[in-house]
C-alpha cells in the first residue's frame, strides 16, 4: 500500500483507541519488531505517547539505546502476525523474515516502517526519566504516515492471553472533546 | 447491578484494549467525574495505571490533593452520559445529578463507584513525579469490581472529536502473552 504523510494533529485519533501496536527498532543496521498494548496518549502536538516496555524485552535495550522506533498500526488481517510476534524474542529470531513482515525505510528514523501495517509514526524517545522506575519511555512522534485508503481500520484490542477484541461500528456523538 | 470483587491479576484485561473510562474523585462530600481516554497499564500486580488529566480539568486539582479515584468503565449504553461527562466542568455542574449518574461507596477510597458502569477500580496515586512535566499520574489499583453479568463489555473508544468506536468481535489465537 502507498502512504500519504499524515498530520502530526491528527495522530492521536490513531492511538487513543487502544490498538495493538507493532513497535519496530533498529540497530547495527539490524531491525527488530514487538508487540506492545501498553501505551497512552501524553500531548496533542507534537503528539507524545507513552509506553511500557519491559527490560525483558530485546527492544528495551534498543530503544534505550538508539532512542528511535517506529510504532505501526496493524488490521485484524495481520493478527497471526502480530501474535507470533509477541511470542518470539528478538534475539534469536528475524521476525521480519520469519514472519514476512515488510520492513521500508522510514524518513526521520532509522527503524523501518512496517509495509503491511495501515498507519505508521517515526518516533524519537523525548524522555528516560520514568524507565528505570517502571520501563516507561515517552516517545515524540515526528513524523506520520497513513494508507489514504484505510478508512475504517479494524484494529486489534488485547484482553490478555491471545484474546483481542476487533474494532466494531463506530458512532458520532456531538461533542467538543478534541 | 450487583457487583463482585474481581481479582487484582486480572485488572489489565480490562484497560489494555483502551476502553474510555469514567475517572470520579471525591473532596469535602462532593463527588467529580471526568470522561477519560489517556490511560495505560504500567505493570500487572498491584496493577499500576498511567493516566494524563489536563490541569485545566476540576479532577486535577482534586486527585491531586485527595491522590484517590475510581476508574469507572462504561458500555456503550452510557454513550450519551459519557459524551455529556467529558463536555462539563464539575466546577460548574453536579454531572451525577445532571447525567443521572448513580454514586456507590467504594471500599477502600472516598471516591465513589459509578453504579452503571460494569467495572469499577479503585484507586490510589501511587506516584506524581511526571505531573508536573505532563500532567501524568501513576495509580495503583488497590478494589476492583465487575458485574458477573457482563461477559461480553460492549466498551467504547474514542477516535476524536466525539466519533467513537465500539468493541466488536473477539478473537483468540493460540499464544503465550499474558
Amino acid at each position: 500500500m502507498k502512504k500519504k504523510e499524515y498530520l502530526l494533529g491528527k495522530v492521536y485519533g490513531l492511538l487513543e483507541p487502544g490498538p495493538v501496536v507493532l513497535l519496530t527498532t533498529q540497530r547495527g543496521g539490524k531491525s527488530n519488531v514487538m508487540t506492545l498494548s501498553w501505551h497512552m496518549m501524553m500531548d496533542f502536538e507534537p503528539p507524545l505517547v507513552g509506553c511500557v516496555v519491559s527490560n525483558r524485552n530485546y527492544t528495551f535495550e534498543i530503544l534505550s539505546e538508539t532512542r528511535e522506533c517506529v510504532i505501526n498500526i496493524p488490521t485484524v488481517e495481520l493478527a497471526k502476525k502480530v501474535v507470533a510476534c509477541g511470542n518470539a524474542s528478538g534475539r534469536t529470531v528475524d521476525k521480519f523474515k520469519k514472519y514476512g513482515l515488510t520492513a521500508e525505510p522510514a524518513s526521520n528514523v532509522e527503524a523501518p516502517l512496517i509495509a503491511e501495517c495501515y498507519a505508521n509514526l517515526e518516533c524519537r524517545v523525548a524522555d528516560m526519566r520514568m524507565v528505570e522506575s517502571y520501563c516507561m519511555f515517552v516517545l515524540e512522534v515526528v513524523k506520520a504516515w497513513m494508507d489514504p485508503k484505510t478508512k475504517w481500520a479494524r484494529t486489534m484490542h488485547h484482553l490478555g492471553k491471545g484474546v483481542f477484541m476487533i474494532a466494531g461500528k463506530r458512532m458520532k456523538l456531538r461533542s467538543k472533546m478534541k
